[in-house]
């Protein structure tokens, strides 16, 4: 992972073990500098051997590239599962526990008891929390966005996640001018995303306004408006060669 | 010149006839879709014959590339000059009636009476006039852009043009958000951009909240934060393969 923002992640969206071992493969040559599993698409996420096995199988191919672990729920964008909250608070705690994952992703809008559960159990590991607040329908007001983001810092999140769907150029903007205000009165580093279409410039500058890491297809996208991690790349690198002049 | 936005335009800054000519030949390979001479950096700006000998010589070099005349003024970003305005006026009264000039832009900050004389030449001989305001210092409240844009709307420019310094992210997110107001509240075309490395990303992404030229540089540039035209095309091109995406 590259200290100097932002940070690329590329998801993993397989359903089986052969699957995601095969994306993979075909994304770290790519060299982003994450790469999240979505396990809410792996058809064995309720058996947590066979998670085990594939984040085994995949750890020599990732090398050093951090692996950020997600079970997205439904509700904010993920695909249907049968795991109760308590299920999937025991498989994150679990792979917490693994030397495979360093970030684990949880949505801030769960209760407390398990946002605290977790928060305790990826503190011990050394693993890093992002809590994250999505809305796949539309871009709420500034301060249903502020209060997410200042809540994943109440729990101690490491990173604060938003992301959002735009329905005009001027949410777009407004995401960003939240993310800069939030940079600027938050010690919590963020993660901010304004999805679809319209939203792709802040995939693409939204770290010139505080967000740390964004999100890029390697093989298949797991969100509205992610562009190829090779292109996303080139943009940053001509945005940076060019910020600092005069 | 393209009917898809934006439309990238490269400056010309040459001081002799010789240095002009040889700046147009190595831009129009570049393909720009507007070249801008900004005749105030000509040291015999003050000869109209001189201009004119530019205008024709440069004329077949520039094929179908139309040209854009800025005489800029010292106290908007321009080269010191010792011209009063109503020489100036002469001047882009001028070479408005030549057939090769097919843009003026004009300072909205100037007395009516010669704004006034300047859009009535211009509309007779089929030239286009931008109305113009910049300030290299910093960015001004919205009242004062918006009344800029209106004014020269109000003078039935055929394009409003902004180009503001930012002093911080806000303030080039507060000239997007301008942008795309006034695009929804005016009939008059475009041209914003918050100047410097802070405000790139207008240069890139302006033309997605309603300004319809960007300016890129071809062999030197004019204006603080200007990126080379083959990587600013580079940038428009993927955001619009992207854009459309859901």
């Amino acid at each position: 992972m590259k200290k100097v923002e932002p940070n690329v992640c590329t998801p993993l969206v397989g359903e089986t073990v052969e699957e995601i071992i095969n994306e993979v493969r075909m994304i770290v040559p790519q060299e982003p500098d994450i790469i999240e599993w979505r396990a809410d698409y792996f058809k064995e996420i309720q058996n947590i051997g066979q998670v085990e096995t594939v984040l085994e199988k995949t750890a020599d191919l990732l090398a050093d590239i951090p692996l950020l672990f997600t079970i997205r729920s439904e509700k904010e964008g993920g695909q249907p599962l049968s795991l109760r909250e308590d299920e999937k608070i025991e498989i994150l705690k679990e792979v917490s526990r693994t030397p495979f994952v360093e970030f684990i992703d949880y949505e801030v809008a769960n209760s407390e008891q398990y946002i605290q559960q977790l928060r305790s159990a990826t503190q011990q590991n050394g693993t890093k929390l992002i809590l994250s607040y999505h809305n796949f329908n539309h871009t709420p007001e500034d301060s249903v966005l502020l209060k997410a983001l200042h809540q994943a810092e109440f729990y101690k999140a490491d990173y604060a996640k938003l992301a959002v769907m735009p329905q005009s150029n001027s949410d777009v903007l407004q995401l960003l001018m939240v993310t800069e205000k939030a940079r600027s009165s938050m010690g919590t580093p963020l993660i901010t995303i304004s999805m679809g279409g319209l939203g792709i410039i802040t995939r693409m500058f939204g770290w010139v306004f505080g967000s740390s890491i964004t999100f890029a297809v390697g093989e298949k996208s797991s969100a509205p408006g992610q562009i190829p991690l090779k292109e996303l790349k080139d943009v940053i690198e001509l945005t940076k060669k060019y910020k600092g002049a005069p």
